[in-house]
C-alpha cells in the first residue's frame, strides 16, 4: 500500500493575469513521477492560483520544492496586485497526510522544505499549524498579516525572525508559511428543535475555545428552511476528536435540553478513515486495522 | 472516479507443474492496459493458480477472454491431475463489483463472456452465483460436480445443458463456470455468555435459510480460549443486508437471552462503503454520497 500525502500550495499568479507563468507552473506540477496534479484553480481578481496535488512523500515533497523555485522565476511579488492577502510568490504550502502517512511526518517534510528552501533559493520561512514553532504562528493569517509589503518590517520584530533564514524577504519571492495539518471534515448535527439558543449551548459545551474537545470547532445556527437549529462543525483532527464522540456528546446534551438529533451532515470530503473510526466505534470491531483490512486502501496507488 | 471490477479467474495449471504455462497466462494477465494483476497465487498440490485482478469493466471483461483463449492454448484437461476439483482449463470466473459499479453489470459481463469464449473458443461454459439461470446453478460446487472426466455424461442429463454452447465439453479445455458475486464480508459478533447455545438461537434467527437477513449465513460457536459463545456470520452482500441491521438485532436478541454484545470482529478484507454505510447509520448522517464525500475514492484509478 502506497504512502500519501496531500499538498494544496498557493501562488500569487493567475491564469488569467500571467498565463505563461500560470502555465510553467502546472507543467512543473506535472513534472515528477508519483505525484499528480489532482485540481488546479484559478481566480483573476485574487491573482492567485491553488494547486491539489496528491503523490508519495518523497515526491511531494520534491514538487513542492521545483514549484517555489519555478514560482521565484516567473513572477514578482513588487509587481504583484491581488484582493487575497499574499506574502511570497509560493504564498503558502500546507501538507496533509491522507494515507498511511502521520501528522508528524508531514511536520517533518515541511521542515526539510524549509531548511531547503533557504539553502538553495534563499527565500524564507514561517512554518504554521502543526508546524509551528510557537502558538502565535499556527494561525496562517498571524504570519502573513502585513503582507508582502510590510514583511520586511515585520520581520525585524523580536518574536517574527522566520524560522528559516534571515530576518529579510526575498526581493521579488517575498516569504513563503509551510506547515502540516490533518484533513478538516465539516460535521453538522441538526436538532429536533427551532430553539438556537440550544445549539450554542451545546456548541459552546463541545468547542474547543470555550473547554471541550480539542479539534472541535463549532457553532449553533438556526436552518431556516427546515425551521430547526443546528450545531454545524469544523473537526481540524478527526484522529484527536473523532466524530462519534461528539455525536454521542451531542446527543447527551440534545436530551438534557429536552430535544434529540434528528439527522446529521458531513459537508463535502471526508477521509474514508473519520467514517470507518465509526463504524469500528458502534460495532465494537475488535483489533480493526483499517489500512489492512479496507479493500480499497490496497487499490490506491497502483499502478 | 473509475468504475471497477474484481475478477478472480482459477485456472488448471501451477507454476510447480507447468511453469511456461503458467508464466504465459501471466503474461496474458499483463497484457490488458486498464487493468492490474494483482495477487497470482499457485498450488502445485492442486495443480491450480488463482489471479486476482483489478480493472475497468470493459478492461477486465478483455483480460478474462484472453486468459480463457490462452488456458485453452496451453493446458490439457486430458492430462491434468490435482487435489483440487475442476472441470476447466479455465474453471472458474469470478466479477465482483469493486467500486461504482453494480452486480446487475457484472451479471451482464459473465453473459457476454459466456457467449463470447462459446462463439469464438468453442468452450461451453454455465452461469453460476447471481449469474446462474435457474436456483440449482448458483452453487459452484453443484456445477462442477462430476469434474472435467463426469462432464460429458452430465451435460446429456435434461438439467444440466451449458448455459452458452453445445451439450458437450471442449476436448482439452473442458468448461468453465462464470459468474458475478458482492464480495464477502466475514462479521463476528461476541456475546457476554458461555452458553453457546444462545449464539445458536441467534444464528438461526438471524440467518436467510431459516428465515431471517436473505444474505447473512450465521452459525453459533463457542470461543473457547475466551470462554464466551459467538455469532459468526458471512455477509454475502453487504448492501442488501447491511452490517448494522444485523448487529442490531443481534443486540435486541442478546438482551432477550439476558446478555450483551461485547465486541465484534471483521475478518479480512472489506469494501470501505460495508464500514461507511455503518457509520452513516449511526451517525444519521442526511443524503451521503458515499462516492462523491470520500476522499479515497478519488484517488483510485488515478493515473
Amino acid at each position: 500500500m502506497a504512502k500519501l500525502v496531500e499538498c494544496i500550495p498557493n501562488f500569487s499568479c493567475s491564469r488569467e493575469k500571467d498565463e505563461a507563468a500560470y502555465n510553467a507552473l502546472v507543467d512543473v506540477a506535472n513534472s515528477v513521477p508519483g505525484c499528480t496534479l489532482f485540481d488546479a484553480q484559478t481566480d483573476g481578481n485574487h491573482n492567485r492560483c491553488v494547486f491539489t496535488m496528491i503523490g508519495s512523500p518523497e515526491a511531494i515533497e520534491e514538487v513542492a520544492f521545483r514549484l517555489t523555485k519555478k514560482a521565484a522565476e516567473v513572477i514578482d511579488m513588487t509587481k504583484h496586485t491581488g484582493e487575497h492577502s499574499r506574502m511570497g510568490a509560493t504564498d503558502v504550502i500546507p501538507f496533509v497526510p491522507t494515507m498511511d502517512v502521520t501528522v508528524e511526518e508531514c511536520v517533518e517534510m515541511s521542515k526539510r522544505l524549509g531548511q531547503r528552501i533557504w539553502d538553495e533559493l534563499k527565500i524564507p520561512s514561517f512554518l504554521y499549524e502543526d508546524s509551528a514553532s510557537t502558538p502565535a504562528r499556527q494561525n496562517l493569517a498571524a504570519c502573513r498579516k502585513g503582507q508582502f509589503e510590510g514583511m520586511p518590517e515585520k520581520l525585524l520584530q523580536p518574536e517574527w525572525a522566520p524560522d528559516f533564514g534571515e530576518r529579510k524577504i526575498h526581493p521579488t519571492a517575498g516569504i513563503t508559511a509551510i506547515g502540516a495539518r490533518m484533513p478538516l471534515v465539516a460535521f453538522n448535527v441538526n436538532l429536533a428543535t427551532a430553539d438556537v439558543e440550544v445549539a450554542k449551548k451545546i456548541a459552546k459545551v463541545i468547542r474547543g475555545s470555550s473547554g471541550g474537545f480539542k479539534y472541535c470547532k463549532a457553532m449553533g445556527f438556526m436552518l431556516e428552511d427546515r425551521g430547526i437549529a443546528q450545531v454545524s462543525m469544523n473537526m481540524v483532527n478527526y484522529e484527536g476528536t473523532p466524530l462519534y464522540v461528539v455525536y454521542e456528546q451531542i446527543k447527551a446534551l440534545a436530551e438534557r435540553y429536552g430535544t434529540y438529533v434528528v439527522d446529521s451532515e458531513i459537508v463535502g470530503l471526508t477521509p474514508a478513515k473519520a467514517m470507518i473510526d465509526c463504524a469500528e466505534f458502534y460495532l465494537k470491531a475488535k483489533d480493526f486495522d483499517c489500512h489492512n483490512q479496507i479493500m480499497e486502501y490496497h487499490l490506491i496507488g497502483m499502478e
